[in-house]
Formats: C-alpha cells, sequence, structure tokens
C-alpha cells in the first residue's frame, strides 16, 4: 500500500505509478521525495518503469502524460512501438554513466594487461608483452554522457582523446573533438577505440571489415554501447587474424551471445554479459532521476533525456 | 664501443658503465644526457645496473662510487649482501609509479567486476553481482610513489582512500592518513586493501589470518608490493573459505608460483606474473632517473632514492 502524506489534498501533487516485477523501495522513495504520490495504474499522471520489457508494458490509461524507462538505449522501445504520442517519454540517458565508463575502463585496462590470457594460462609466464595506458591514444565514438565520464576517469593518464560526436562539438576534456563525418580519421590513430553511441539505423555495423582493417594491430576496440554498432562476423574475422589487437564486449549481437560462438574461444577477447552498469547501482541511480524528473513534472519544467523518436534515442 | 663527445676532456665529465645482458641504447642515451661518458668498468665512477641479479654483478673496482639498481625493491640487493660500504647505492623507487599503481587499478577493477569469473565462464550468465568502485574505501598500506600515483588515479571516483605510512604523516589526496600503529583500523574498513610498501623484516606477513579475518568478507587484497608481506597459506585459506572477496596479486610467495599451486585454482584471484611495470617501458622509465641521477651525481648533488641498509629500502 503506498504511503500518502496526512493532510496533503490529492489535487495538489501528480500521481505516479511504479511497473515493476517487484516492490522497489528506493524507487517509492524517489517518486516521493520529487514531490509526487504513489497510486494506482488507473488515476496515474505519470509511469516510472523498471525492469520491465516493451512486451509487459500493460495499456497506458490516457491520463498518464509522462513514462520514465529504465534503460538508456531504447532502441528495442521504440522498434516495439510502445512509444506512443500524446504524452511525454523519457529514457534514462546518462543516469548510468559513471558505471557504464568505469566499466569501460576496466576493459581496456584488462586488455592492455592481458588479464585474460594470464588468468587462463594458470601459469607463471611473464613472456608476453603488455602496455600501459599513459602514452596511449583513446577514441571515444559517441562522447555523449559515458564518453564524458570516461574522459573525467582518464583525466589522471597521460592519454590523448579524440572525442567523436554527431556535430563534432568541442568536447570537454579531449584531446580532439570530430564530426561523424570525420570518423574515418580515428581508426589509424587509436590504440583504443570506444563505442558509446546509442544504436540506431545509422550506427548499425558502424565498425565492418572496413573500419577494422584501418585499425592499428594492437589496437582493442571496447564495445559498452550496443552489440549492433559491431559486425560481429567482421570482428571475429579480425581478432582471428591479428588485424586488430583484442575487443572488450559488454553487450554482442547477438545478445545473449549463445555457448560455443567463436568470440568466447579467442584469447584476445574479453566478454562481460551487459553487466557494465551493475544490479547492485541500477535502482538507487534511475532513483536519482526519478526523484528530479518527478520534480520536474510536477513543477511544469523540461524533463530530463526525452526521446527523439526521430533521432532514434 | 661507446660514443665519446670530441674534443672533451676525460677528466671533466663522470665515467658511467652500463651493466646489463645486452646494449640498452635508451639507457646510454640517459648517462650521455645527463653529462656523462661511457666508459669500460676499470675507469667508471659509476655504474648502472639492469635486469641483472646481485649474484651476476662483477666486482666493483674502487673507483666506482655510486652504483644505481634498476628495481624499486631491493631486499635481494641487501640479503645478497652485494650492498657494500664506501660508495653510495640507488634503487629505482618511485621510477616505475605509475605503471604500477595503473595495474593496481587495472586487478581491483577487474576484481569488482568479476573478471576472471566472466572470463572463465565462456557462457552468458549475469546472475553474479559486481560493484563499482564509487562509493567504496580504498585502503593504501604503504603510501609511497606508487600510493601517491594510485591517489592520483583514483582522484575522478567517489572513494574514500585510507593512506598508511609508517610516520602517520598526511598523505596528500587521502580522506584519512594513518601510522603503521594504527593498521589494524584499516581492515574492517575497506573494500579494497592494497599492499603497496617495502619488504623488510618488519613487513613480513604484515597480512596474516587475523588481519584476513578482520576484512570484510568482499573486500578484495591487491599485492603490487612482494609476495613475502602476505602470509600465502592463510591468505589461501581466506579465499577459499569466504573470509574476503578475492584477491589480485602481481607477487607472490613463493615466486614464481609453482604450476599446480591452489592459489591458481581460485576462482576469486587474478594473477600476474610480476608485470605491473611492463617490460615495455621499463628500460624508458629507468633512463629517465639514470639521467637525472646523473646529473646530480655529475654537479655533486644528492641522489634520488638513496637506499638506507637500516631500514631495508
Amino acid at each position: 500500500v503506498p504511503r500518502r502524506k496526512a493532510g496533503k489534498p490529492h489535487s495538489m501533487a501528480p500521481v505516479v505509478h511504479i511497473i515493476a516485477s517487484d516492490d522497489r523501495p528506493l524507487l517509492r522513495e524517489a517518486v516521493e521525495a520529487g514531490g509526487a504520490e504513489l497510486g494506482p495504474l488507473e488515476r496515474a499522471d505519470a509511469v516510472v518503469v523498471f525492469r520491465t520489457s516493451p512486451a509487459d508494458l500493460p495499456e497506458l490509461p490516457e491520463s498518464v502524460r509522462w513514462v520514465q524507462l529504465p534503460s538508456a538505449g531504447v532502441e528495442h522501445w521504440l522498434e516495439s512501438g510502445a512509444i506512443d504520442g500524446g504524452r511525454r517519454w523519457t529514457s534514462a540517458g546518462g543516469v548510468y554513466a559513471r558505471p557504464v565508463a568505469e566499466h569501460c575502463l576496466a576493459l581496456m585496462m584488462a586488455g592492455d594487461r592481458g588479464l585474460r590470457r594470464l588468468v587462463e594460462a594458470r601459469t607463471w609466464d611473464d613472456s608476453r608483452a603488455t602496455r600501459v595506458l599513459d602514452g596511449l591514444t583513446v577514441a571515444i565514438v559517441g562522447a555523449g554522457g559515458i564518453g564524458r565520464a570516461l574522459i573525467e576517469m582518464l583525466q589522471p593518464f597521460k592519454v590523448e582523446i579524440i572525442a567523436v560526436t554527431r556535430s563534432g562539438r568541442e568536447v570537454e576534456g579531449a584531446t580532439r573533438s570530430l564530426s561523424a563525418e570525420q570518423l574515418d580519421e580515428v581508426w589509424p590513430a587509436a590504440d583504443h577505440v570506444v563505442i558509446a553511441a546509442p544504436a540506431t539505423a545509422g550506427t548499425r555495423h558502424l565498425v565492418g571489415a572496413a573500419q577494422l582493417e584501418a585499425m592499428r594491430d594492437d589496437a582493442w576496440i571496447v564495445n559498452v554501447a550496443r552489440g549492433s554498432l559491431i559486425d560481429t562476423d567482421a570482428l571475429v574475422e579480425a581478432l582471428r587474424n591479428g588485424t586488430i589487437g583484442g575487443a572488450g564486449l559488454d553487450v554482442t549481437d547477438p545478445e545473449p551471445l549463445p555457448d560455443g560462438h567463436p568470440l568466447w574461444e579467442l584469447e584476445n577477447v574479453i566478454i562481460t554479459p551487459h553487466i557494465a552498469n551493475p544490479y547492485s547501482v541500477e535502482e538507487t541511480l534511475l532513483g536519482e532521476r526519478v526523484q528530479e524528473n518527478v520534480r520536474r513534472f510536477a513543477a511544469g519544467e523540461d524533463l530530463l533525456a526525452p526521446i527523439d523518436p526521430e533521432a532514434g534515442y
């Protein structure tokens, strides 16, 4: 039973309904801290969705004027047609930027230090070369929230940072800022290519055979965005042939990656099962965004991370 | 044949001899850039040692007034009796601080993210909890050069840092600075315990059964110092029993760790074969120190990282 602040007339505060498979106390607290009341879907002004797929979303009454989705990437929600007009929809864009950037850094360093090979060897073999981050060039393809967080985490290192955005706007902390049209400059220049762009029709197979061929043969590619941005078959070939140095993949295509897939077997690949944003912090971080967006909704202000169906994110 | 600057009388510049198993152009350049001449051991004023064990050090003529050793930890040189009086000896203390600190961060993050388990699983299993650095407490036991570099690399993260030094002096960037006498406060407080103290008689088995028992059951211990600082048998027990969360070990006792040792088999252990300072940067970084110490030697100034046989480092 949702708690209500005694004596507060219902008409004053918007009613928010949480759609989740189990009780989410942090989200309840966030809704109330943002100045709304919790209530049933039938009389909800807004809905917060947590760990629910588009197929499981119930029909929304007309009273619902805003839906907060739980993920930063919303391509599945757009493809399903769930995101209808007539109300506002927001993603969790930027919410998980820090944990995802941190995971990205962990994958980069694990690659530099050859951790997979060393773990699997189970013998003291110091014969293979490893490298340090200092002195390397890191390219971030799609320098949005994750990219900004990663750039912040890279500040103590002596690295060159190439930040690629659609517009090519100056990205703070980057050594060079490039536009999507200048993307081909990235491949031969980078020791680490970080993929952090949204999955849209325009970014599908952004990295294919030609791009991998243009990369340095000791470069690592790290994907914390969506599997579809990389042509998996071309990646397997490039990793097998030594066209590039290795890959750190938190996302794959297909996903989940099936048992026996060649990517599992390659010693220069580190795969994590889409956990860059760990469960342990998901509700806490979404709660912070929910509180702020509820406050904005109640105050009639613009919401953070509105979804633009045209742009695809 | 060492190059000599034409027309420069021998008496003006000190003669430095390099002891190494093969030619080291970066060290040669460093010696000359520091203002010395390269020359044979028989008429050397100083000696630079690279990748040579104490047993392989030739007898030094009396003319040698300074010996630059290649490693930060010099306990083997002290134990062997090679470090005699009557001349100055310097270690590479601080030289490799950045690559070692970076490796330490890589091991911490690999532990937080469960990378060993995920790499070995070869299947898409996102059921196990991982954690983020943000919000954790990192204790650095022996906050010298490596500790300072690690603290710098941790600045972008929202972590509490406990720095332990012998004296307890205020360590810049640390949340709390403790003395060796306050060490017992560290074990229950830290999510990561980083061992970065020199190996001396006083630090042997600094971490034993009692200390491990006092640690949190999800805490990781990361050793980038020397294997002898941890009681290996007690560590194996603690890792098996879930007394602590895991261990990242770049150094072990015994070292090299023999095949079949129980540490190799534990899924919450990541072992790297004493490569925190990778070969790829060793000569470059030592060269920078050699150049500066040669300059100081030629100018009659104090040298960096003089070895104190009493202190044991």
